[in-house]
């Protein structure tokens, strides 16, 4: 067990994703026991009342709603605030010399993602951008079929994020309806983690996104806003789908929807290589369906097994996992990068490359012609 | 049963689709008693001996190796060579009076498609394109569903078409991987399925194809010729994308492989609406996946109760059927058509509008530009 | 091709088996070009208009009302009427030197059952009782897996068949609700397709059913008679189960239901050894699942390669066949037999064998006691 | 959030469930905030070193190798040793008017659970026996459904529980493989969840288990001592299988096995009744399928809505839980009776009852006769 002082963290966001990682810090001591030892310090928000609530019931020492004074006083500044205040929070920390793990996608337009990445680079410190399912074990146990050659050269790859809170025109307006606010819908709230995933398990065989053509669509124009009788104009698209080639020649096709009606929160991905194919569905996150050469068709793995990615620090065989568990292992990954002054993927490098992928998407859906990224 | 005297029908070709075709029109009579009576009369090829055999195996009177003389010497013409024979036969039977029923895709090119389109029109006679997925019974009860408004507003469809019998780079070269004869590769003969199936299932509420973009892809440039060292070029594509808006701004994605390794057969649908979604897949034909306004998540249905479509005909609920009874249905439903002077679906103008998306896709392909269709 | 004489065969029963037998006898000479020869040659049954009827559907050239003069102008018998007529007429042809294919339950009684196989030892003449399912292309791909040792030594067997077209009480009453006609319900009707199938499958392994405990259950007493205001008694069972001991020491269990809401057709059986297992539905016939020594789940295999067991005669990868194509394999396997004196299985023997399984579990439920066959 | 004291808990037991009890009551401050505050007070073992060790990592403020110290020392006492020191402690915390949480199996003998039992009823106290598959989500919500009726009157039911750590004979001697430590193996460890689950879902409408007739198996007759050249004889059973009538006349079919080689953690149940059926697996655990009446299929079920059972609790809809969130929720429950005096199941009765039907369920294999519980 680590012998350094406690990592001093200070977290802006208190709502689903301050649940979320606040949890993961909470479990790692039972679960990691050579994770760095971790002081909840700060939790930084702007509704004082709401936050001393989220500070005892996440268990943070301190409270702030200057997110500026508590970035050079902890030793890991994690954002995890709506799209539009990724960056300036972000860079400012880095500034201060403050590793920063911020919740993706990096930001909601791709100057301001570039910015954030260019901070990073020159800072020399730690800054992930949080994609969570890299950290699934059974996408970890995807990752190494794939690098040990059991696709052989991977030809195509699709990705689908579905999910159906939107479908009904009366649910209503939120911030992420918003251009401003959130960058944009589907392509960047679920756009973004395909994507990553994607460069994730065969960027090391593909390459990057070379070309691209997109397509995004709003089927609700305007949506209710709660509490009044007034709508508000629904400014980002419901759906998107792309269609891509990667600098390999391998092909890609990407997809996600709000309006997917019986999808909670389907997030699925399929490679198909020149040896063998697999499948992974978020909503299913303990399987991975494999196709080797020896296969005739797919084998549902349980990756559940002790000798699974992560899976040493849990239970028995069989005994599953679920969603939040993904939190647990990217924030000891990061804690440990930060600890060690490793590396940490996915960086800001990472989150930017995708932000210029969903960036030529949805250049490509304005001008109706494909993007050249290479 | 029919007073009528029995239908003579000369078929051209005698390979699957020759003895899909065949066995199909043998099994009638025991199946549906009020289907025409049909004569398999003459079995048209260019190989006599080859022709001699199967004509005896499939049970027809006559061979010839002459289409032009068979043309208007029976009563219906069934033309079920290689692509790049569809046009000059069926336009000529048409010409001559007799009714055509021609396999997919309708023309291996859009003006051959048009010309054939113009015929059938010009002679008023029963003109049937074979997509025979239109008579699965699970996609007809599919269209039901959709037509009796379970899924509400149709906002996205999703088609798939995955096989990987061209996986392996030493696959033989055949008339497939042509262009001249073929058309196009998966695209054609995949991709024409997919998008005559869209258009059955949701082309009355969502319109047609308005604007497409398109992504063709070939992984293996060449093949060996069977029984030879030689290599021939394959000049059509392994793998093609698409994303769509119809006519409704309802949006789609297409997709097809020949080397998606692990799939053999494998032709699914998914279409979301504002009330509800569904799902098919060929490989499982006797089942759908519905989710309607009353559900949570997707019920899956054994569509094979005597009152489901066809069913009828066959066998006690659960006793499934298998790929070929959609050949059997197609041609109940053509023959009586026929018969009667009745209209038949899909017919060449659904062929040709097929076609139309086909071009779309490749020509997109080609200039990296969205296609206008509207 | 056989240059021998056409078979004439004769057929008593014209309904449901007998349209099924009719079907695969017709479908024979085009996808089966070394199958003997076939006449239908005489369709056997007491209501002369309706069998009249069935015969010109079916293709039959003969009726008669009488099957004594019929067992000896034929050269197979097929006995398709209920249970308990199986006996007679059985045992009259092979008498009469004519090979008998009869279905199954062997018989109503065990006694009946005895005789039948009696019969059929001392003919020296083909019997075969038409369990059908061992005729399925992935249950033969089974067997070949069970055959190579890849399951290892089996230990642990489950079998179940789930229907539901008794479920509603108001369901009309039947024959085969009444122990005299039927001999018994659910145990009878599909627990019999489940003891053969797992003798089939792995009979060599494990040897014979030794001890046997059973259970049986009529959740519905009495039903209505279908156009009359009255009910009758249903003296059969709904349900059965049974759990058993195979010679081995590998165990069974085996269930099966009229009252199953929402299986149709729902046969399972399920194989676990000491290097693997397998799993099949006949609701997925085309399918099975399998695990392997060098598997961490199963693996979902589309049986439908031209490689697989019947296959080469049908369509190509992953065009899926149906359930009345087991039909057409057992009378080609039927058939060959008796045009070479060849042996079938499963004959009367396995029919008789598993008759004494079935009898076991109604004693074991009468006396609540195991029972050993050993 | 409660005025109240903590409870101070005392936990016997610091391994696999030791550690899931310990993670289940550290989670509940953060998303039960009307749970009562708990201070992890004592863990007891005998060994320690490693005593100490889970201590600190489990989050306890003490540790003692005394229960007897322990029981009346603490607010609630926790029994998750092996089950031959179930016995002993946990009457001796009741006499102490501590309440208890026991692991399951109850005891190992029948004797020992009536006497435990009986503690309970005797002491007035919560004593709850940690069946803890009774509070996953979609178990919840099926017991709702039929509660509801959704399902009719229940005539069957089917649980399985399949595991395949001990496939390998060379897999080592443990206590579970010992009658002196165990009680049973397979039945005890795995069917005494089955038969609790079955109890709990179905037991209002079908009353208790009335008769059983059951079967045990060992395969691998002993096993090596892990660290030694020794074996070990394995006296208890590998796999068990019964066959039941409750009270109501409905029946019911249980089996388990550790030697299901492919399955890890696969404990299922099916239930049939006149209006619907429905299924839940354990490797699936946010799922339930479902066929209600007005259904034709299956309907799965995610289940994870914020309506659903706890998972206002937990994440957003499509964020699925994991096998561990059974622990915080019947860690909630069972600590909430505690606090307010209240009743919790599954009881010492509960526990007990199940122990009457594993008690038959090896009387009847012994016997070779059908028990009446009745």
């Amino acid at each position: 067990m680590s012998e350094q002082e406690p990592l001093d963290v200070g977290v802006l966001g208190y709502r689903f994703m301050g649940k979320a990682h606040s949890n993961a810090l909470a479990r790692l001591p039972m679960f990691f026991d050579d994770a760095p030892e971790v002081n909840r310090h700060t939790l930084v928000g702007r509704d004082e009342e709401a936050l001393a609530d989220a500070a005892e019931q996440f268990g943070f020492e301190h409270t702030s709603t200057d997110w500026e004074a508590v970035v050079d006083d902890v030793d890991a500044f994690y954002n995890l605030g709506p799209n539009h205040v990724h960056a300036e929070p972000s860079i400012a920390a880095l500034e201060a010399g403050t590793p920063v793990f911020c919740e993706k996608p990096l930001a909601p337009t791709l100057e301001e993602a570039e910015a954030m990445r260019d901070a990073a680079a020159d800072s020399g410190l730690v800054a992930g951008c949080a994609f969570n399912y890299r950290f699934v074990p059974a996408i970890r146990y995807a990752k190494n079929l794939i690098e040990d050659g059991k696709l052989g050269e991977i030809r195509q790859v699709r990705g689908q994020y579905l999910q159906d809170w939107l479908v009904d025109p009366e649910a209503p307006w939120s911030w992420r309806n918003d251009e401003e606010l959130a960058g944009s819908g589907a392509l960047g709230d679920l756009g973004a983690h395909t994507v990553d995933l994607a460069r994730f398990l065969v960027g090391e065989e593909v390459g990057e996104f070379a070309e691209i053509s997109g397509q995004l669509q709003t089927f609700v124009e305007e949506r209710p806003v709660e509490g009044s009788d007034e709508t508000r104009p629904v400014t980002v698209d419901d759906a998107y789908s792309a269609q891509v080639e990667f600098d390999s020649g391998a092909i890609g096709t990407f997809e996600a929807s709000r309006v997917a009606d019986g999808h909670k929160n389907d997030h699925t991905i399929q490679i198909h290589g020149t040896e063998g194919s697999l499948k992974f569905s978020l909503e299913r996150l303990n399987e991975l369906e494999y196709k080797g050469a020896d296969h005739r068709g797919y084998e549902t793995i349980l990756v559940t097994d002790g000798s699974d990615p992560y899976l040493d620090h849990w239970w028995p065989p069989g005994h599953v996992l679920g969603w939040e568990h993904t939190f647990v292992h990217e924030n000891y990954e990061f804690l440990s990068a930060v600890r060690d002054g490793g590396e940490f993927h996915p960086s800001f490098e990472d989150g930017y490359q995708v932000q210029r992928v969903l960036n030529a998407i949805e250049r490509s859906d304005e001008s109706g012609e494909r993007i050249s990224l290479a």
